[in-house]
């Protein structure tokens, strides 16, 4: 399994999609020589975006955590996240009513913003479910378990509206050894109790990958084999990519640790095109 | 699809073992006529046993809650449940270090009742995880949801030990149009996100109805032939007592109503040799 | 659930995507009307295309068996097969070696013709596999099920290599009463025998409707909010065309029998926005 | 991953269940040092069993094929196969109409053997549906997997029956290298494809356990403290010996391979007691 120089594939391509956690930061911080890559793609006029599943909150609050850390070139433009995809359906297919969350209030702002009213679980009476039109998983944080997911199985049993998984991953990591389950894992758990189907959105859906194609390509005409997707999670960011038809890079600063790469790669039937230890070596 | 007299059918039999949630009980009690059906089975001498999908509290205590609504023909030796299956496996093949637990403090008593050290996911200190030799899934109470279902991840993620699920049951009913989530869902969440193999102890499962022939065979000469398994759940008691190789009864006085019987037994495939509205009927 | 007419539907968008089978044919030919609503759709220059899980052969050809029987209106270009992603797929991904294939040589022919190199597992002598470079799984017949899918099974475990399944259907109606398993059926047995991840084209997954909106976007300004599904599989047309944020339309000449519409749509969750018995009528 | 003598282990218990494939044999034959073993085990007077997921024949030819390899330790009494349970559920719940089977016709003579009367699915015409009152499935050969498997899915549409999968294995080794679909794995697609639950006969359920242990007791006052199960496969033999409670011996001639094993516990979470390179040496 050869292991390359990150910067020496970068310069193949036109655009790259980085996926956030695990490849730009991580637990300790932002990933040693990110500022650096980040400079040298934009002497080089290579345009990048980050392809994130998250919808703890919108773009710009996302791009707000790298500013403080000092990378100042990410901005909330470059970020396509799955709380953008799950917004966009929200607005075009639940006209009516109030949709229900699951998630903490920022991540509910996000949804507001665009004119839908939205109630926590938290505060919803289920006498009232009535005026309910959907039910949205946003975020791990922001109510309790116990009283609330039991609210959301019971509302789904009382109403047939659509649910809508705005973060498809199960995990997130919350320390160097030790990861939370994440709405990905509680939405997994709450469809099969309840039986019904869920709408998801994030990697590895083509959905998110299509969406971030269409920002590239306003401002710039490129085509799918000068893309590039660097991610540390096989089963999201390089299945994904693999399958919408763009080259893919693996790094080895997050989910997929360095001695279980070539393991993982055969046992899964999942491979990447590129290895790299990180991208900012 | 014909409904039957349970009186009818019980006297075909030697042996009947109930299910308790549905059957013989409900979110509003005993269910009317229970206590005139088992004083008539005492006269025809036949005998009876409940098996239940509950590691809650140990049989004495189980039986503890007919007692105190009026049924005192149910004692601690006519109740077969899951958790003595799970403390049985414990004390056979955990002969030593602590025995972390999801649930409550009655749940832990009756596991300790053996001699086993256990501690609640609760009050343990990931530090100290070398000393847990095995996790067990009693009850959905007695622990925070987000903090301890989380440290259960960890745990799991850092020592590779067996994990016992006591209740295979997804939900339970708490009111007449409410579920909660039972300690079996949240164990197929836990199961699905850490990727191992748990052992589940209940119904479907042979080994509940192995372990009440048993108990039965004490006390009388018995064949498989002889005994009914009476039970509201198809997917449990009525696919268990099938595969078993006992009749089977359906109530309708729990999860299956009786609108949905027909549809259910046929998008399923699990058929009961009878049906009855209510076993106290 | 309120049932509307077909054509006063339609006028409502500029677009329409109609699932293949059981929406404009089924196993007693065209459906009665078709012609007429085609005919209609021109006149009123509402555009159409037809977006079918179907691998079997490629749009030219699928778009003559409408006009042995009669529909003219449908040629190679209004066709949109989830055979034409898997191409699409493999000339991006796979640049040298063989591609295995499973189906008919008319399905494999479609492959070659943007200059692949194929060989059917039938002809595939697995001394030779180390030429392999991936696996397509196109149609149901072609092949004898026993040798050759055992063949596949040990294929992959030499070798680790991409396995597109072209075809997401588990069955397809093959007479008034019976069905056939598809080849997305023998996908799903594969996969969970061999342990890898394969990758999936074709509804309800959003890559396919991505793929016909860049379609009808070369002739037409269009929205998503301008366009119609129409299909009769809750699963893949309903599921698919919600998910990607476009209208809905039921149809009842196929897969969703009338009378168990109601419970359908309740027990999946899945909600169609329209309602109709046939389109042609 | 202490590794040990089979001899020194086997002398601590005072029965042994052996697993048939893997273990006492494999593609070249029966593994060396097996004869010797047995004749040591009679002279300890340590009784022994064979476990087998098996319903390819009835257990007196299955002994046959030991003999015929000059094994003459193993006779028909000493063999339980999950054959045998599907036998005994068939006459004990099946008591009037016929079976349909999918396997080869010696297969079926072991179920006629007890007066029940089968046709195979290759034989049957759908028109005589009616006369079926149970699907077992015995085994892979026997069989044109395309028309007949077809033929099962549209029997099951029509006919709501107990299905009987009487072997639970997905694959079987045939060479060193390679190995072949087993009928355990047919049995889950078609279970998927037609929607409802079969019954699953073989290990890792406890049922067979029982059997065997029920079979030992008429000779011999035992416990499960005594037992040891020895097999080369995790998820079936030493998960189902250890959720039963008995001792557990993985060996290293069949299933898991000598450098995986550490990672295949590890990844899966079933730990058997010891780990033996061969039950030969």
């Amino acid at each position: 399994m050869q292991v390359n120089s990150f910067r020496e594939i970068a310069t193949r391509y036109k655009a790259i999609f980085f996926d956030a956690y695990g490849v730009l930061k991580n637990s300790r911080g932002i990933i040693p020589g990110v500022h650096e890559l980040l400079d040298f793609l934009d002497e080089q006029s290579i345009t990048y975006y980050v392809i994130t599943n998250d919808a703890s909150r919108g773009p710009e609050r996302l791009a707000m955590s790298y500013h403080q850390q000092g990378v100042h070139q990410i901005t909330g433009d470059k970020i396509i996240s799955s709380g953008m995809l799950a917004r966009e359906f929200l607005v075009n297919k639940v006209t009516k009513g109030t949709i229900a969350y699951l998630g903490t209030e920022i991540s509910a702002h996000y949804v507001e913003s665009v004119g839908l009213e939205t109630v926590s679980i938290r505060d919803l009476n289920l006498a009232d479910a009535d005026s309910i039109s959907a039910l949205v998983l946003l975020d791990d944080e922001g109510f309790n378990w116990e009283t609330d997911i039991n609210k959301a199985v019971n509302l789904l049993r009382q109403r047939n509206i659509p649910v809508v998984v705005a973060n498809t991953d199960l995990t997130y990591p919350v320390s160097k050894d030790e990861v939370a389950i994440a709405i990905g894992g509680l939405a997994n758990m709450l469809e099969q109790i309840v039986g019904k189907r869920f709408m998801r959105f994030g990697k590895p859906d083509a959905q998110i990958f299509h969406f971030a194609l269409e920002h590239v390509q306003k401002d710039l005409a490129v085509n799918r084999d000068s893309i590039l997707m660097v991610g540390d999670t096989l089963t999201t960011d390089i299945l994904g990519g693999n399958k919408f038809g763009i080259d893919t890079c693996l790094t080895l600063t997050g989910n997929t640790l360095s001695h279980r790469t070539k393991y993982q790669i055969e046992s899964l039937g999942i491979k990447p095109t590129y290895i790299c230890k990180s991208v900012g070596t």
